[in-house]
């Protein structure tokens, strides 16, 4: 199969059954964002009202004056096989159903009903999303299932087989810089299922990394083949809901899937080179990693731009995270003892930039001289987000930022960190903590530093645990793939 | 020893050696501090200025027109054994060393000017915090080493043998709800040591919570003894810096301490009843445990507040983190059954809200009717922090907050939701994500969320991974305390 799923991402035009004026119901939404986004017609179906958002309705797809495409459904499933004969009549090739309460109920009524449903799908040959999904999220064409979702394009694509989960990740990637080619809800599975739409998003040349959410496996010997080839095109990232018996039994009531053992899926994922993540933070960071930082294929890092007490829990998290936080070698303590014969043997890995003060050598210069050795695959600087040089401050009495000198000390430090960071030609990692402060000023400090690094288009991640984490993965990647 | 060190936090006058007019120096911001803050007499000393921000200075201790307790030293490790002899002639009862480069450097005649040092303070009975810490943080006597920390005292003590770790407990602390009794950044700890200092903390009575970070262990056998004995008291956290052998040889030209093996840690940890944790996130949410939740001596854990993947998701990590996520007794099942029929039979743990629309059971409702059950010791209740419902949006061209009533339901839910919290009598926390919004709306509307429900005293956390591990720890401590 495979790229030819791609017309099910281009329809020529949609109609909503169920399309509703009222913003409470999900019908109304899809029905907005398409016509506000979508560049083709958009046909509201409503048995009662006879507009919605000033459109005209119908009361029924048999009404349409001419054939559609795709049809999104949320209207309540004791309707839903009469709809699937109408979306026949109007050669329709795609039905999303929103429309839930199928197998997940754990009834068999509405079990059967489910796979009635299915059958008559495929008897006229229209393929299904779902049911019990929020369906595809598609900037490029203004496809959409929430207003607030970003109408930039981008390089990922998604699978989720949870809506909640796939509206997660688009915001928390949001804030991490990160945007969609395409993502696609998918519920239930009953028909498109995890293996088609990986082998999808692998030949799709829009996507450039490929992220899931996926709580069951349909077809276990398909998604070990999928998996295998798409992971030597592209990176493949999945969170696997269902690793435990408490969330085993979630799954069932959630999407009706059939979980599996957690060794399993592991071992599937290192045979596949596939990147297995364990939370939604996780999924991200890797993300974050696979985007914004080029291939890695060693573990020994470089740690920098934290004092004392930080550089210490930073070698111990790169370590326990599976990097080398490796001493620096003879030749490069030489140089910077050259250059300060007090400070130049004293300084480690991680880099102290705190004891470097009254001494010729500065931090930012230390981590070029020392990241230039070949014994350093990568590079993580860390780059804090808080205390009164960031221009915020905790005191409700403080006085005006202009005031206080080490905001601007501290912002001519991070230019130049930025400045060193652009010219290390490793991977790197920057580490901004992610924290809501609770002074206005710190806030829009913390907030303003940020969007600078994103802009500056470096991989940023909240914490050395987590940076480390995601290099790892990085790197395990890059060396299995060529394996593959 | 313990709380005969109490005079050691209440000095009647203090000293700085080496207070500066110049704000990039520290010597400046421990003087600037007191003089805004201490109740008592504040000495600048300062051997070229007259007046340092309009006081006048002293050339010397000695100079002093009255003995002194407490000496804060802000000069170069040079001049620091005429300071000792100074102020052993002025009764100074307690000297902070500031002033660094001593054996954390490695070398041989920074180690020797360190041991002698001690010898001499020794020999006058003047105690010694540090060298190379930022001392000693106390709200409510004014006694401070950054201006930007919260005056509000609180009852969490702390010692630390980072400043810079220091700091970020106060900053990371404050924005987490938390405040501080004391706090001791304690460096090199020649002479008051880690042992010393947790020994005070547990006699405190201002002190109902322990953290600390340390590096290294000087009287292993003593801090065992005081660890036993200040877990039967209250509960002492401690994140151990030196953990692998990076973090180790990084300890060593830090603060100079031998950090050791972790297994021999842990299991110390274990046998005192201390609670081990490896992050700086994870010691906050330790603290923010023990802070806010009561008693908890269970691990079987009722999960509300998530839609499907999310529900999925909680319980993979709450079994992960060692917590049970039982499922519903049939008693609770029928009651929810008769309440409705359709609804009644599905509802799992965790409690997926998103299916329930339609139905007689609210969500709200429903973690009410479960928690009661005793099967249950400790409930995790998530509330999304995103999403259009919160007022924000991604959508730079969305309209005014009034128009979505998304946002007026999603508070009302919220009003319902910490009502039903606020009625269950168990240990319960909360979720709310932790992640910077880059829309200015969504981010007000997060900051507004977390200090309504911070102000109803609820234990946060950024998520459910890290809320598991907090209570899990929590329950381990309350479980073992009686066994000591």
């Amino acid at each position: 199969m495979g790229f030819e799923l791609d017309y099910i991402f281009h329809p020529q035009s949609v109609a909503i059954a169920g399309a509703s004026e009222s913003p409470d119901k999900q019908g109304h939404n899809y029905f907005k964002n398409l016509l506000e986004d979508f560049d083709g017609p958009v046909y509201p179906i409503n048995i009662r009202a006879e507009s919605v958002l000033g459109q005209k309705t119908y009361k029924s797809i048999r009404d349409l004056p001419t054939d559609v495409d795709y049809v999104i459904s949320a209207i309540p499933n004791r309707d839903i096989l009469d709809l699937v004969d109408a979306c026949a009549e109007k050669k329709v090739k795609t039905l999303h159903l929103f429309t839930a309460r199928f197998s997940e109920t754990g009834y068999e009524k509405e079990a059967e009903l489910e796979r009635e449903l299915l059958a008559r799908a495929r008897k006229y040959g229209i393929r299904i999303i779902g049911p019990n999904c929020m369906g595809i999220y598609y900037p490029k064409v203004g496809i959409s299932f929430m207003s607030g979702f970003p109408k930039i394009p981008g390089n990922v694509g998604i699978i989720s087989q949870s809506g909640g989960n796939a509206s997660e990740i688009i915001q928390l990637g949001a804030s991490r810089g990160i945007h969609f080619s395409k993502l696609v809800s998918y519920g239930n599975a009953l028909d498109l299922n995890e293996a088609d739409l990986i082998e999808y998003l692998a030949d799709d040349p829009d996507t450039d990394i490929i992220g899931g959410y996926i709580e069951g496996v349909r077809d276990g010997a398909r998604l070990v083949k999928v998996l295998r080839e798409a992971n030597k095109k592209k990176p493949v990232v999945l969170l696997k809901g269902g690793r435990t018996d408490a969330g085993t039994s979630m799954v069932s009531s959630h999407t009706a899937s059939l979980a599996g053992q957690r060794e399993v899926w592991e071992s599937m994922c290192r045979q596949t080179g596939t990147t297995n993540v364990y939370s939604m933070d996780e999924l991200i960071d890797a993300i974050v990693a696979f985007r914004f930082m080029p291939p890695a294929t060693g573990s020994n890092v470089l740690v920098g731009g934290g004092s004392g007490g930080r550089s210490v829990t930073s070698a111990d998290e790169c370590e326990e995270e599976g990097l080398t936080c490796a001493a620096i070698p003879a030749e490069v303590h030489t140089e910077l003892s050259e250059r300060d014969s007090f400070f130049g043997p004293w300084v480690n890995n991680p880099i102290d930039g705190s004891i470097m003060g009254g001494s010729n050598l500065r931090a930012e210069n230390v981590l070029e001289i020392i990241a230039k050795n070949p014994a350093y695959d990568v590079v993580i600087n860390s780059i804090g987000s808080m205390g009164p040089w960031m221009g915020g401050t905790t005191d409700p009495n403080a006085k005006p930022e202009e005031e206080d000198p080490r905001t601007r000390r501290g912002r001519r430090m991070l230019e130049r960190t930025l400045e060193v960071c652009g010219r290390l030609e490793k991977p790197l990692a920057l580490v901004i903590g992610d924290y809501l402060p609770s002074d206005q000023r710190q806030l829009e400090s913390a907030q303003e530093l940020r969007r600078q690094v994103m802009e500056s288009g470096f991989a940023i991640f909240p914490s050395i645990r987590r940076a480390s984490r995601a290099i790892h993965r990085l790197s395990t990647y890059y060396t299995r793939r060529d394996k593959l």
